[in-house]
């Protein structure tokens, strides 16, 4: 679909990336039957309603309500107030028939929470508002321009109680609530949403660092010396470095026996362990991964756009919708900031574990280990294996300290007599800085995983993105390295001067990389980032194309300017 | 104007911030006779057309050419290839009918570099374009809507002598060519519009800071504990610590007697002082100010924007448009990195000094200091005005270090025998980092500076603000006054919750101060900022009048989307 619609959305997405999935996984037998082949074969197109005007992220105190009606076997659903409005959901406004809409559901008085029921917004035969309902598109916005994202008022709609998704919470005819088996379990959608996400900003984030690393390769600025002629862009260190560790942020799955992203990888391991007692960690590592991964997508786009300097600010190079798009993902799904926070939750508690010497999973047993004596970086001339795991040891180091920390500014606090959640709210700065690190050290780990067990064929040019993504890491986080004295100063200089290294290592690789990801030039939709490297004569021909160059004196000039000029000229 | 035009930019902006700054400064006394009443009466309109397809920032690299012909007393301009037309001056495109344009100026062969001449682009008759003359505009891109960036190629257009800007450069009407007196007299202008350029940044600033913090006390969102009732989000720590840091950037002049900012007292300091000899020292300067704030600019407005959730990426916040123009600051007026880099070159020049002994100007005066010992950092309990001594103290050690670093690094490679500017290539990562560090040093001791002059009556909120930014800065920076031990982790941790003590102290007065910014509801453009607070009434209205909205069931769901829809019902 992208390759038609471009990057912007387009009006079947929510039905195929939340619409169905949410019909799959949380409608019953019955309501399945009567929905998911109409739905499969776009006989309806459905929308997922969850977020309000008033209320994203904390979708606990949504305001829409589901009253159940037992003498009629129907819900009422309805939204008391303004900010009630369903806002944002995407292609709500204007394209789907069908939606998917989250309400807090009350029995007799009594508020069970956020549930969801399938409800018919627009007649089939000609597509107008359903009585009781109110759509409309909510304007435009900073991307994503071709999605209509709608606001939705329900006024007292009745709607049937099959409509309900009952495969884990129940209602029976007579009034009766049967709650999900696991109270998480509803995660489920949206560990699913996040992956998917996580896939997408991959594959935007790719296109965005080939357009760059091209157009660095074609663009030719000053000079390293003046004996020479002007060089490409991409000779100087500051633009490697700019575009380089953005580079590997893309290596992205293709085929089995081709390079997978450390997302996927990521995933990939998630999902096969995937069992419900294993959810709490899923959880945990995901909020944090979707926070992580979508701001540093979305730094990376905009890295990519400036490097192009002007032109990458113009719509030309395809970079603005791309970034757009891209930073949406640090709001939508959960807003990144509640993302790390759930995250922190979830290191504290496993803190708790560790001080009384409980079992970990996997993925946080380090913070229940010591640290054996001074960081060794540096110290293994030329064992690049044995140098790799000395940054390791320091990253692991780093974020128990800050893990450790935190955990202990907050127990602080509760031992002075603040309340729990009181004290929570004085340390979610450094909770935050926690849960990143860790989230960081997660991604780091996947990647050396999927690099030390790649082919023959990728695997020198794989290591050595790798030893820049880690030694960039690690700079990146060198006030953590430093702050108790596991590293010193001559380690960071020395991880400095091996980044430098990678560099210049990379720099031949580095337009066969991207080539290498092998985007069609529709795909891009980038004059930048063409592969036949034309770019000057191609922006000519873009810019022709502008609206305003259809007439050459434009209507307002003549109605305005061009009498403003006359007047001012007649008064001297 | 931009209460009329919004932020986007407007048809004369050009005019008034370029063409008549420049042709004030540079134009010989007939030229500036036959044009500036003109110009200044809105008779005509002009542009300054510097920028070209393919060179921006490395103005000496510019491909088009004025020949000088002294048989008809005439230049004849031209852009021989593609890349040479003229590309992105702001209202270009289809408004201006004058623009002074940038060449190369060629006289018997040769090349005496840039030079600015008036040329008419379009006849002020008709407004149509004049002979040899190829003028359109270029496009949409990420912001500036409202304004016509453009492209002009010239088919050797010939322009009378007496239109090149000769008041520092001449050429005889026989061809003799006169030189400059300072080489370096030209960079005033440059000078003049970065210092409007940062005042138009903090004037966007302070519109994106107003907008959300007044939203951050309207929306309520989660609960601190249990018992309460959702609590505005401006009470979260984590939107403190993301909100209160960029509202002291913008603490901006309005009166003598009221505040400024740091930004506009470093440019008066630097103004009353500016003699030709001063040059080096200002425009080392203004090259990493201007690249500091472009980018802390651009990147506190994103905060802004993430911080309103999802109605920030609604147009109906205002923030992605002042995003927009705000982050091309980082690009225009020069690229941040290559800005960075002559920030540098000012730098190691001050440092070869210094190794010499030689006396240093007043903002570079450090570099030839000595530390004395550890930091003091957390030791003077009590005494504010000791404690910031001791943070300048260490963020001049780090700045010191930095810089030193940096040339020692660029000296070893030198002395290894590679060429100064390849050697150059090689550290200029870490020359932009001692370039970033000095500069920020300079704001933050302006800041200090203006702080303790302030007026009894602000003076105590100022030295609030004052102190998270100094507490900001250094945590930010931690990585660097940790690298040699000048200070420990424990003093970073004091650094942190001072600064979380500071988040508390704001709090209360956090809406004050932004209302005291005196912003019209007009100016702000934005529905989540309204001084009423009526926001979620007012986001319904502004969606409801969203160009879709004007029918219901849109002209492309008939046309399509229900023949899909019923064609796949008759399937089944």
């Amino acid at each position: 679909f992208s390759e038609i619609f471009g990057t912007d959305g387009f009006p079947l997405a929510i039905h195929f990336i939340m619409f169905l999935p949410v019909l799959q996984s949380q409608a019953d037998g019955n309501l399945a039957a009567e929905f998911l082949p109409r739905a499969m074969s776009l006989q309806i197109i459905g929308t997922y309603a969850q977020t309000e005007m008033g209320h994203g992220t904390n979708v606990k105190e949504l305001e829409t309500t589901a009253i159940y009606d037992k003498t009629t076997e129907e819900f009422i659903v309805n939204t008391p107030t303004r900010s009630a409005m369903k806002w944002w959901p995407g292609n709500l406004g204007k394209m789907s028939n069908y939606a998917i809409v989250t309400a807090q559901l009350h029995i007799e008085g009594v508020n069970r929470g956020p549930h969801n029921f399938v409800i018919q917004l627009r007649s089939e035969k000609d597509h107008k508002q359903m009585k009781g309902i109110t759509i409309g598109d909510i304007g435009p916005k900073m991307g994503i321009s071709s999605v209509d994202n709608g606001f939705l008022a329900l006024d007292h709609v009745r709607v049937p109680r099959k409509n309900m998704l009952m495969k884990h919470a129940k209602v029976s005819p007579d009034g009766k609530y049967t709650p999900p088996v696991h109270a998480k379990l509803n995660y489920g959608g949206m560990v699913y949403v996040r992956a998917h996400m996580i896939h997408n900003l991959a594959r935007n984030l790719c296109a965005a660092v080939t357009i760059a690393t091209r157009y660095s390769a074609i663009r030719r600025q000053g000079r390293v010396d003046t004996a020479s002629s002007e060089v490409q862009i991409l000779d100087y260190q500051t633009q490697q470095y700019r575009l380089f560790p953005q580079v590997l942020l893309v290596i992205r799955k293709k085929e089995s026996n081709k390079v997978c992203c450390q997302i996927s990888r990521a995933f990939a391991y998630l999902f096969t362990g995937a069992e419900t007692d294993l959810l709490p960690d899923l959880h945990g590592l995901t909020s944090g991964l979707k926070s992580v991964v979508s701001f540093e997508a979305a730094q990376a786009v905009e890295q990519c756009r400036m490097a192009c300097g002007g032109h990458g600010f113009s719509h030309a190079s395809g970079l603005p919708k791309l970034f757009g798009i891209v930073v949406a993902g640090c709001t939508y799904e959960g807003e990144n900031m509640v993302m790390l926070q759930q995250t922190a939750r979830y290191l504290m508690k496993a803190a708790e574990k560790a001080e009384r010497g409980e079992k970990l999973a996997y993925s946080i047993e380090f913070i229940g280990k010591k640290t054996r004596g001074q960081s060794t970086i540096g110290l293994h001339r030329g064992d690049t294996e044995m140098e790799m795991e000395a940054i390791f040891e320091a990253l692991e180091h780093a974020a128990r300290r800050l893990i450790i920390h935190a955990y202990d500014e907050w127990e602080k606090r509760v031992k002075e007599g603040e309340s729990r959640d009181r004290a929570w709210n004085e340390v979610t700065v450094e909770m935050n800085r926690a849960a990143r690190i860790y989230t960081r050290l997660f991604i780091a780990r996947s990647f050396h995983r999927r690099v030390i067990s790649s082919p023959e064929t990728v695997r020198s040019v794989l290591t050595d993105l790798l030893s820049l993504y880690l030694h960039y890491e690690c700079i990146d986080m060198a006030h953590h390295l430093l702050h108790d004295g596991h590293c010193n100063g001559d380690q960071i200089n020395f991880l400095k001067r091996s980044m430098n290294e990678d560099l210049i290592k990379l720099r031949p690789d580095a337009v066969s990389i991207v080539d290498s990801f092998d985007q069609s030039d529709r795909e891009l939709n980038s004059v930048l980032g063409r592969r036949d490297g034309n770019v000057y004569e191609a922006l000519f021909e873009w810019a022709k194309s502008s609206e305003l160059n259809y007439t050459d004196v434009l209507p307002a000039v003549e109605k305005h300017i061009k009498v403003m000029l006359e007047a001012n000229r007649a008064k001297m």
